[in-house]
Parts: C-alpha cells; structure tokens; sequence
C-alpha cells in the first residue's frame, strides 16, 4: 500500500514545526524506519529536513515509490556535505537519530561534516511519530481485523498441538499467510523480539534478559523468549503474547487460554488484570500523565495484595508502550513518567501477573487516544477460553 | 544447549591473545550475541576482558547459565568504572563495539569512564568470530540435519500452496515445529532478515533496498523483501532463499523449484551457477585470497556471456558471506578482498543469475574451510526440483 503524497506532506510539515522549536537547523534521517515513516519508502540512503523549506531525499538506487520531494542519486555517502551546504547552509547543528545510529557510522560523518554540530533528533522524531496520524490508525484498524481472524483460530490450533512450539507455529502461518510481515521491529539496542511468544504453564514465570515482564525460555539460550517445544498440559495457563504486523504496522495482543480448566488462583489473577484494565481504560484521555496511568494499575495490584505478582518477575515499572512501525514506541506508560497522552497516540496496555514457578497470566490490547477518552483497537474477546 | 565451559575458556584465551597483538588494554563486550559467544548467556550487561587475566561479567539479574569467571551484580551502569578499574588499572585503551554501539550509549561510556581512550574492537571480535571452533561446527552439522527435512517437505508443499505467501508460512511452520529460532540477526545497520524468501517468477528480478542479490517485493513497503502473495505460476523459477537457525547457528541456503517445467533460459543460467560453485569449492582452501574466489565466480560468469545477470539487478560485488550467529558474519567473498580463508572459517556461497522482469535462479550452500579444502555442511540436494 502507496502512502498518499498529501499524508507525506503533512508529516514532515508537523516535524517541520518540531524541528522549528529546537536548536536544530536541519535533520538528517537515516534510520530505515523513519525514512518509511517521512517519505513512504525505504529505498533511500539520507532525508534531509531543514526546518523550513523543502526536504532533500538522497538515494544510491531508482526509488520505487513516489515521494512529493526532489531525489539527489548519488554515488558516494560522502557528496551528502554539499547537499547540506545547499539546503542548510554552510554550518549549522544537525540532528541525528542518535539512539540507534552505530558509532562507527557516526564518526564517518562528523568527519565527513566538520562544519557541523551533530545533536541528538530522535527524542523530536519519537515524538512526533509517537501520534498518529488517522492514516496510520485506518492501518491499524485493517490489522486488527486480521489479528481478530488469528486469535479466533487458537482455540482450534490449540487442540491440534501438543506443545507450545506447535502451537506457535500454527499462530504464524495463519498470520503469514494472510498477509503478516514477520519481522517486527524493537528500536532498542539489544532487544528483540519474534513476532509470537506463547507461554504455557512454567515458562510464563521464567525472568529473560530483557526489561519486559515475561519472556519464555525458547529454543536456545541464544534467544531465549516464546515457545521452547514443552508439552501443553491441561489446568496450565496458556498466555499467547502475539504481534500483529500488517502493512508494517504492530497491534500488541496477549490473551488468556487453558486446556480442560484453570485453578482458581489463576482465575483471580486474571480478574484483576481485567480489573486494571478497566481501570486504566477509565483514565486515559488526553493531559493525564503516563506516570498516573501506571499508578492506578500499580495501586489496584497493591489493594488486591498482589504487588509481588505484577508485571513478572522483575516486576518491570511499566504497564503498556507505543506501538507503531516498532514495537516499543512512545509513549511508554511508565512510572514516574510525566509525558500526557495526546490525541491520536496509540499504546498497548498490558497488565500481566506472574505466580512464581506456576505460570503467568494477563491480557493486552492496544488503543488510540481520541478527543476525550481512548479507543479500543484490538477486536477479539478479552474472555479466559477454556479448550 | 549449554555452552562446555572449556569451550568458553578456549574462546576468551584465543580472543586475549587477539588483544595482545592489538592497542587495547581489554575489550568491553556489550551486544548481545558478542556476549553469548564468550560466556554461554545473553543475561549481562558487560564483560570485562583483559589483554591478560580473568575476565569480570557484570549482570544486573540472576543469570542462569554457569560461566567461568566472576559475576558481578550490578545495581547501576555506573558501577562500571570501578570494575574497569580493578580489572585494566586506572587508564588505558579499551574497546568496544563500535561497529552496533548506538551513539547515545556510547556517549553515555563516555562521559563514565573519562580516564580510558575507547576505540573499536569490532574487527577483532568479528575476526575471531569468523573462524568457528569444532563446538560451533558440531551444531551447524546439527542445524543441516534439521534443514534437510524442510527441504524435503518443499515439493510437498508447493504442491499444496497457491500463493509464494502459503509456501513460505508452509516453510516457516515446518521449521518451527523442529525448533528453528524464528529471529534471524543482522549485525550491519539498517539490514534485517526474515528467516524465509519465496521468490517467484517476477518477484526474483525485485531490486530491494539491502545490498543483496534478491530481495522480493514483501508485503509492504516497510520491508521489501521475500513472498509478497503472488499466485505461484507453472514454468517460472521458484526461488528459496530459507535461513536455518537452531540452536542459535543460521545455515544460509537456496533452491530452485518450478511448477510444470523451467524454460531452458532459466535452466542455462542454473548450470552455470552450478559451474561457479564447483570451481569456487575447488579453489577455496586455506590461504586462498577471498576476492580471489569472487574473481574465480566473475570470470566464469563474464565466459559465459552472463556478467549483465550475474548477482542480480545490483550486481552485488560478492559471492557470498560467513554465517554463525549472525547471518552477515566474516569472512566476505568480496571483490577485491585480501582476507585469506583460514581453516574453521564458515561461509555460504551463493551464485545467483537474474533475468530482468522474469525472474531468479541461482543455489546457495554452506562451506567449512578445512585443512586443506573445504568441505560441504548443507545436505540438501542441488539438483532443480520440477513439481
């Protein structure tokens, strides 16, 4: 799907007005994902935006896709400093997406740039990218249509599977073969993510190496998230923490099964995960800061005597995240955080228990912020389904 | 699996003996798979390496692999320093992964440690990597074992799929359920991998934005590559470009497949990828200059009248690239390279032939560099299969 030249326009004139607030002259996009997101392709090497007039694209290759601004092919990285000149001038201090540009490639352009000053332009990009546009939300909105189809299929998948690998694998090729892009993108360094973690019964509680609350043991300590081939057992909780990705866009779902039954004790759990939900859904509407969204949930855990349990082992301070082109986009519902939910963000929210050694349980759906409230994305039922 | 522990302490030793010959009073290893190359585990934040002595891991949680060093648990980042301190004296060189660091934390580094110049180790982690240890070459044995039975399946799968899209869910289901890691990783910027491409017909001509032979349209802009779900069509050239990963170990291979029958055109250009692998396999042997075996495979492609086909639409100045943990290892069959191949080294090569609008054709095996040759890991057969 083309994206339309007039939601080009109107994405990089919004960053315009960003960049026209900061110190910055002039940014220069590299990273793959934030040149798709300005210009509607990933086929170019640079994307210089002045803070006012009209953006240069750079490219080594013919560039597939229409963009509402001139193309400069070059040969070599290295003629980037005469489009600078013309387009910023002689100097200057140019913003780089500098939580995700490797060293070595950094270096290589100061050298290349002498006559600049190379700032950090990724909080301004993170930013503006964190709302979304009503393109974007139509996207997701046709996504979570197919991610409905998915979850509507596990009940099934789940009685053909007898261990989690299986079962993970049936979840995937139904969402490729309708269209799911596979990979999924995380922008922090060292973080992963496979697009399907199904955690049942133990796994649930096992800690990763990464800031989130469960993780898996997979299939090798090389990677050790999702599905690792342990057989399903009846009375376990079967937590499928899955990422849609249609049309490059990630809806984040987490839903609840169970063969035959599931104790008590996880039932409870999982009330009160609904419950924060709920909770949370109440809150969120634009101006409440991020930081008191996780306090109601971290408050509603701590009334129901459950603080040790939330958000898994390592009890992360967090209850939801961005999603968008990547999967840990802002805003990120973390405590202490001060930033307010605006119209159009879109987050997942996703409280989570976990009882140590015994499984984890929660649930997780993503909502865009409208005028006065937030808005359900995500479409299949929040329901605990016994199989 | 858990790493032998000798196996780690073999792996450091020949890594501190690297350091020896270089500038750099230790390496500081940060990325991920850097570290579960030395130590068995992704749970660190750092690993400490002296030139000489006893390496410090530093972690942050409880790690659950046995290593054969200290562990140090720290609270913070900035706990750093001390350690560095302890283990390297109070200035020094050190180095780090410049090549993957993102600026922001490299900055951070930084300004923690003012009293040590920070330099590049990447060449030198990455050189070391670039010869595998008999472990490493056990498990790529292992991971080929396990690649064979999906490429067995494929004919079968053609047979039932309608659409590159189904067959590629169809590839990726079967290789799930037998453990395949689903996550493929790219150590470049900018660069990402889905496990799997299906190019059929048309498709295989796509120029993607990677320097890569093939690429595929994808199903979205945000990430042109492989199956795109064009219907699957008698007597074009299907193309599959899978990458094994087991175990953490990726075996990268190709095939071609074709429904009904292949026009001869497309038969001439398999033969002569086939020729090209043969006299690159018999030339590889220790000592042999690696730009030496690309000009071996450019030679006998510009014979044969085939130059303008020859590595796709970009002509892509290699052919091929080492594998391991990561799917963009050394050493690169790279034009004009000067890198000898050494014994241990794992590569996979990989002939391709594209014909403008029509399609790809082209094979791709995994190689060993012995002691005096090199010997083949991937087991599937080259012939091409007809459905």
């Amino acid at each position: 799907m083309q994206l339309p030249q007039e939601e080009l326009k109107a994405r990089v004139a919004a960053f315009q007005k960003d960049l026209q607030k900061s110190a910055l002259e002039a940014a220069l996009i590299i990273q793959r994902l934030d040149l798709y997101y300005f210009t509607g392709t990933t086929y170019l090497q640079y994307l210089i935006v002045p803070a006012a007039g009209e953006p240069v694209a750079l490219a080594r290759q013919e560039v597939p896709e229409p963009i509402p601004w001139r193309i400069a092919y070059i040969a070599r990285s290295n003629e980037l400093a005469a489009f600078l000149r013309e387009i910023v001038g002689p100097e200057g201090q140019i913003g780089l997406e500098l939580d995700v540009l490797p060293v070595n490639h950094y270096l290589r352009l100061a050298q290349a740039l002498p006559a600049y000053r190379l700032a950090d332009a990724s909080p301004i990009i993170r930013r503006r990218r964190a709302v979304k546009t009503a393109w974007e939300v139509g996207v997701l909105r046709e996504a979570a249509e197919k991610d409905l189809a998915v979850w509507t299929a596990v009940p099934e998948l789940l009685t053909q599977a007898r261990t989690d690998l299986e079962l993970a694998a049936g979840i995937e090729a139904l969402a490729r073969r309708q269209g799911h892009q596979g990979l999924l993108k995380f922008r922090a360094f060292n973080e992963d993510i496979y697009f399907n973690s199904v955690l049942a019964g133990p796994a649930g509680a096992w800690a990763g190496p990464w800031d989130t609350p469960l993780s898996g043991r997979g299939v090798s300590p090389t990677f050790p998230q999702g599905a690792s081939g342990a057989p399903l057992r009846p009375g376990e909780p079967i937590l499928i923490d899955y990422g849609g990705c249609y049309q490059g866009y990630i809806l984040d779902q987490t839903r609840l099964f169970a063969l035959g039954h599931l104790p008590q004790e996880f039932r409870r759990l999982y009330d009160a995960a609904r419950q924060i939900q709920d909770a949370v859904v109440a809150a969120a509407r634009p101006g409440v800061a991020c930081g008191r969204l996780y306090e109601i949930a971290a408050n509603l855990a701590a009334e129901a005597g459950l603080a040790d349990l939330f958000m898994g082992p390592k009890r992360v301070p967090y209850i939801g995240h961005g999603v968008g082109l990547e999967l840990d986009e802002w805003p990120v519902l973390a405590k202490g955080s001060t930033v307010s939910l605006e119209p159009g963000m879109v987050f997942a929210l996703e409280p989570k228990f976990v009882l140590p050694g015994r499984g984890a349980v929660g649930l997780e759906n993503c909502f865009v912020v409208t005028d006065d409230g937030v808005e359900r994305l995500t479409l299949a039922t929040d329901e605990l389904i016994i199989v």
